[in-house]
């Protein structure tokens, strides 16, 4: 085992995504910009159209005592850009990012989810506080339970990853084996963070559709109704996109690539 | 690369994936019996607690014109089946059945779908009917249209994965790179389709807490409500299993790891 593993190694490149480049052809290539622009106007244009939503249907954004409706529009717009275009492009940036140094990427990533954090805290606070004031009760839906779940791995991976991807690179050599062994298990829970927070955001525009329009209308298909089913199935789509290009080992950058061969092979 | 390929190659094991459970430590064990164990009891009780939730609260089961209502509940209960449990076990049977034939994996994943389909079709039915009876549009909530395209990526996968991993076994040599070349894209898929089907599930216990409790008696959190919140609790702790158990290396069989090695070096 150890004989295979030292014939395969290579000299070293300084930890950084270049070099794989021109192994690539151009079908390759064409399927990888087609795929990641697809993402790209995917985890733009769902918060655009969230935006849109509440502009021009729900009467725009306050943080008022005498406007709570308005105050409760800042729930779904932060939730969808922390929960899905912000987690969504930091879930991606191992695959946008490949010429960058791999230190750079992971600032990069804990920056995305720095912009995440206060999107998903205001958003929280906007719809406790909504709740507050119009008297309902907090924490009694699948919708909010699936959310504070989703908010508490959101933390969880937040300080884990802070502390053993950035911090314990002050002992580099030292923490090597352990970050190494925490990285599949951090990589599964983002995506679970990520897929729940979509299942969040999915019986939130259920919930928000069924009280605003109620049944009746929302059955017979008015327009407000399809925008609301329309951002949902564009957090669909993005799904289908990220768990495509997760799936492709080609996106990878080709140091990933072979780490994860040196790993298979010690296993 | 083609070099250091042979040099990878170990004497062939007949495609069975025996023989790794040597290798493996008495803590590793723990883990693997831990979750799989874990995974299982989720996944039977999530249709358990279903059925109990219908019996106890929701009248249990017919299909007769002038019992729609009961007609209904075979809807939740036959999706929870199809999409939950039986595609649950199925996406888990590469890592629980790591002493099998490969084949023999093929053809249980296979059965496991093939007892998915008629609860989906079933379930898919029972809700159009009593829809129609009650004279309620059809297709115009974000379930539904989740529900959907989860239907349609079902079918798809079915006849992609019967026709490529079964059929195409009749010309073995000929088709080994096309099929090996549709694995992750065909377990990328498979996973999505999993995922939206309880996205489907879980934005459909949504709908039916609210219209059958209305939103004050789910918001004061009645024993209906948090059953059914129980149930969709029950999905997203199934999902985070699973996507646990898929991440883990260490619980791929031998033979599955060295594909993927070779795959990896190949690139």
């Amino acid at each position: 085992m150890r004989q295979r593993y030292q014939l395969k190694q290579r000299p070293q490149r300084s930890r950084s995504y270049d070099s794989d480049d021109h192994e690539r052809g151009a079908c390759e290539w064409c399927e990888y910009a087609l795929v990641i622009t697809l993402a790209t106007v995917l985890l733009i244009g769902v918060s655009a159209l969230t935006i849109f939503w509440v502009f021009y249907y729900r009467g725009g954004y306050a943080w008022a005592d005498d406007t709570p409706d308005k105050q409760f529009n800042l729930h779904p717009t932060l939730m969808v850009a922390g929960f899905v275009t912000f987690c969504g492009f930091s879930v991606l940036l191992y695959r946008i990012c490949r010429c960058f140094r791999r230190i750079y990427v992971k600032l990069l990533h804990a920056i995305f989810h720095a912009l995440a954090f206060p999107c998903i805290v205001i958003g929280f606070l906007a719809v406790l506080d909504y709740h507050n004031k119009k008297g309902i009760n907090n924490f009694y839906s699948l919708h909010s339970w699936i959310g504070f779940v989703a908010m508490g791995l959101f933390g969880l991976q937040y300080a884990v990853g802070f502390f053993s991807f950035l911090l314990l690179l002050i002992c580099n050599k030292g923490t090597a084996g352990f970050r190494a062994s925490l990285v599949p298990i951090h990589a599964a829970f983002g995506i679970l963070t990520f897929v729940l927070g979509v299942a969040a955001c999915l019986t939130g525009l259920t919930e928000k559709a069924i009280f605003a329009l109620g049944a009746d209308r929302y059955s017979g298909l008015v327009d407000e109704g399809i925008i609301i089913n329309a951002i949902g199935v564009s957090m669909v789509a993005i799904l289908g996109v990220v768990m495509y290009i997760l799936s492709r080992e080609k996106f990878r950058p080709a140091e990933a690539r072979e780490r994860l061969t040196r790993t298979s092979v010690d296993l």
